[in-house]
């Protein structure tokens, strides 16, 4: 295994540290607690928006923290979910009296740990609603998961969300939004490799020299088929096809996408794919109102990408287009 | 080889096309001559500034395409020199009377080519000056290079005497702005695994499991040396303390830091090298005024990483702090 670390038992930690370092300016940071909070939370008068999840995905969601995206941001150890402690924590401390809104990506542990910390925050009088993304299409149940699981629209909810909240729109309203890009949003990913989760200390799980996984997920669950390599363009297609019928979408429509590295995959390639599916939603008449082509949502050093489409009507370009200021997505200040 | 590429004669093609598809709003793109301009070039009076060098470390050049920073870039196959007709037409493009900058990086073959354009601009009366970058402290001579090789060192330059352009200021100020952050910019890199050039089909360089390249160049160039695999800590060390003395810096500096990802490195690595650097510039007594961390002068997929320091004044930071709109760096806008 080869990684720049000092030590397994330390990745994050010494990871939080770091951030702490760089990015002061944005975040404070709760090192022994694994919690990224935005500088000046809680902001009085806005609903708190907060996310978590295993470490490992970077920049989500730690860098996806500040102005006009997340107020916080729970970190597990590598691919394990936060406790509940942390989201206790997080929930505290970007209450601005306007309640809280957790953004839950759909894996069993994350799920059930953000439900005990929404009820210790109820119970601490603190309104708390909870918002599920379940968006990849490639799987109906997975390793982790019951039901779809949810990847890269959790990068697009945080945006447009953390800009709806960031408006003073009350809970139910941000709320109501964040399920809105769930259900219009839909993912799907790929492997080339494999990933090494640094405790683990060997790659999650194998693929041959001339294989590939389609529809992997973000830990290296299975997906939907382990076959032949094939060329970017027939992998672009195989990634594109289900979730642009999944969506149901159709000529005339608007789409927020973002091609998205897994961590090891070079940018010159990444355009390579967005190449082939630009071609492939202009020949069905829709439109790319916006996008992001970058490593947005990773799994640690695999080779691969992900697809992500979002349905966008106007008001989810408005809320895209609107200031943020995070260490990983920053315009407009 | 394992890649997202259709073929590998058209790996650079494709990606212009991507680009050209994705960021039409910011740039425009020549894809015979593999040319990236910024979409409202030329500006009318103001500098042009345009760079060039092999694919393959993307985002650098053609990501830093747009307001405040690059004019154009001139894209050579993967880790192969752009040739002087591109930089003659970039240069021809991007002229809006007050004349062109050339920013190369210092590789025999870049060098040469950038030397033919200019005169050949200047023979169409264009006013050219060129400013070589050759920050890399690990050797003095190497694989392509006479004298030190330019690596992170152009990505700060491009975005410092970008801005002065955009300010209007005359293309001697701009280039003498240019020498200065070469002069005061110094880097250091090192790999973890090789990256394999899709032409090429196999890994550029062999490196054992338990080894690393200490000082390696951004297209695999042998470094200072070739050792056990150290930890986080001490390669930060191993990079930090070399550039820190060639520099001279001393208590009460400030600096712009870079701490680059190779391609293939997870973001949570960097954080834990930015957490070292930190600490030992601290100790120094050296302020890091601004920072990147992340990918941007890559190796395609090679896992490792480079730390650049550029000692800053006033004028830098203003300079590195003003708007900039382009594909790989975007604030204020």
């Amino acid at each position: 295994m080869k990684k720049l670390i000092n030590n397994v038992d330390n990745v994050v930690k010494e990871e939080m540290e770091g951030i702490a370092a760089a990015h002061a300016d944005l975040v404070r940071v709760d090192v022994a607690n694994q919690i990224i909070i935005r500088a000046d939370a809680p902001v009085k008068g806005k609903v708190g928006v907060i996310s978590g999840g295993g470490s490992g995905h970077e920049p989500m969601h730690g860098g996806f923290v500040g102005m006009g995206m997340l107020d916080a941001a729970c970190a597990g150890h590598v691919f394990t979910s936060p406790v509940p402690d942390q989201m206790q924590i997080a929930t505290k401390a970007v209450n601005g009296g306007a309640g809280v809104l957790h953004i839950v990506k759909n894996y069993t542990g994350d799920i059930m740990n953000f439900e005990i910390a929404a009820e210790l925050a109820q119970a601490d009088g603190i309104n708390v609603e909870a918002v599920i993304i379940n968006d990849d299409v490639a799987v109906q149940d997975s390793l982790y998961t019951a039901g779809r699981r949810g990847v890269g629209a959790t990068v697009l909810a945080e945006k447009i969300v953390g800009a709806l909240a960031e408006s003073k729109a009350d809970l139910h309203t941000v709320a109501e939004m964040c399920r809105k890009v769930n259900s219009m949003g839909r993912s799907m990913g790929m492997a080339l490799t494999s990933c090494t989760v640094p405790a683990a200390g060997k790659p999650t799980f194998d693929l041959g020299e001339d294989e590939m996984e389609i529809g992997v997920g973000i830990h290296g669950e299975p997906g939907r088929k382990r076959m032949k390599l094939a060329s970017a363009d027939e992998i672009t297609e195989m990634l594109t096809m289900p979730v642009v019928e999944d969506l149901g979408l159709k000529q005339g429509d608007h789409v927020i996408a973002m091609v998205n590295g897994m961590g090891g995959t070079p940018l010159i390639e990444l355009y390579i794919v967005y190449r082939k599916l630009d071609e492939i939603l202009k020949g069905m008449g829709v439109g790319i109102a916006r996008k992001l082509i970058g490593n947005y949502i990773t799994s640690l050093e695999m080779a691969g990408c992900s697809i992500t489409l979002l349905k966008a009507d106007d008001e989810m370009i408005k809320l895209w287009d609107a200031p943020v200021n995070t260490p990983g997505l920053r315009w407009g200040v």
